[in-house]
């Protein structure tokens, strides 16, 4: 059975991607990072995520970015609302985490060479996103050819490591009808930057507004709007 | 002044770029990972590195390599004796940390992304080296064009990032003149990766070895071992 490592936030692309990996037959170990993100309440979704999906183990890797800072999602900066959806803006978003898709790319890297995994799976989306740099093909290309000479294959010519987003050029509402396909629940992900104080979703940040555009374009109900709760970091 | 982010372990590769960079007139924030090395005494030696040459801020961010394990520098191998300087042998040894130096320049990415700062600078060496992927010179180009594409700059068109490692083509005897001529002092490095339980470097495993053999090239006695003692992670 083919092994892949599966970047897994909690969100809807991840858990999606998660799914699409499981339907093609992978024996998938879920990697989660606990990075200092305001909406920690990603956590719990992703364990419940890597439990409905049969992870093969879950892996919590912990460190802090917000010693490094330099992103509202980790830092004293307000999460900006009613932004999303403007794909034609030209400056990132001041939600952009400053390298954190190669950070976390690369501890899967890790991960896969010492588990024997050729396959990492990353839910990255350059059609409904935030225009962060580290979700587009060129990068994700990028990071691919260097994964090869960073690592024993480049020495002693074993297996090469591939990076997949399935995901990629799939608008929002594509990948919800996907995943449903798949009988995914997302009730059980969670997307919001910002929570109310009373763990429910802001509805007005990139991502509930990404998330409510997915929902409205695949004409599904979003079952978490019917029932959550979480909380915020203290 | 321009600023560049310094990785910095605490050995004498890192600390003779570090007082490279210094020379060279750079801002530098050094970096220093606790990963949980074995030999965690280098961590104290990182500290006292970037007092000495001044770091404009050292920042220390931990997560646990043993989680994904792999190596004998995180795990329950034991660190092989008597193994270095055989360049020609094919495999990689079992001290290598599966991406460790792409988990590295991932941070130092972020950090230098959020400090303005265009260059980062690794004490990666290519000639008296264990022969890890990851310290050589196609692997550094290659992260170095996936740095650009990851972040900022490729959308923004501001500085381009480079990775800048001054030593990778010099000897160790080499590296230890050069550090010599800068007036920097080798007792607050070290290089042990499996000191005795009395907190003493082994000098029986490669990167003692390597140690040794750089100092005998330079014709300079090693000043670590006049007195030296440190603690092996409980």
């Amino acid at each position: 059975m083919k092994k892949a490592v599966i970047l897994l936030s909690g969100g809807i692309d991840s858990s999606t991607t998660f799914a699409i990996a499981r339907s093609e037959g992978y024996e998938c170990y879920a990697l989660t990072f606990d990075y200092g993100q305001r909406h920690y309440r990603e956590l719990e979704s992703a364990r419940r995520v890597a439990d409905a999906l049969d992870a093969r183990r879950h892996l919590v890797i912990g460190f802090d970015l917000r010693e490094i800072g330099g992103s509202a999602l980790t830092g004293e900066l307000d999460v900006p609302k009613q932004d999303a959806g403007d794909a034609t803006r030209s400056s990132i978003p001041v939600t952009y985490v400053p390298a954190r898709n190669t950070i976390f790319l690369s501890f899967a890297l890790s991960w896969a060479e010492v588990l024997g995994a050729g396959d990492i799976f990353i839910g990255a989306n350059a059609v409904d996103y935030s225009g962060y740099p580290d979700c587009r093909p060129e990068y994700l290309k990028a990071f691919e050819e260097m994964a090869n000479l960073a690592t024993r294959v480049s020495v002693e010519g074993t297996t090469r490591f591939r990076v997949l987003a399935p995901l990629l050029h799939m608008t929002k509402g594509e990948i919800i009808r996907r995943g449903a396909e798949l009988g995914f629940d997302y009730a059980l992900t969670w997307s919001c930057y910002d929570p109310t104080p009373e763990g429910r979703p802001c509805l007005r940040c990139d991502s509930c507004r990404f998330r409510e555009k997915g929902f409205s374009e695949a004409g599904v109900e979003d079952p978490l709007l019917l029932g959550a709760a979480g909380e915020t970091r203290p």
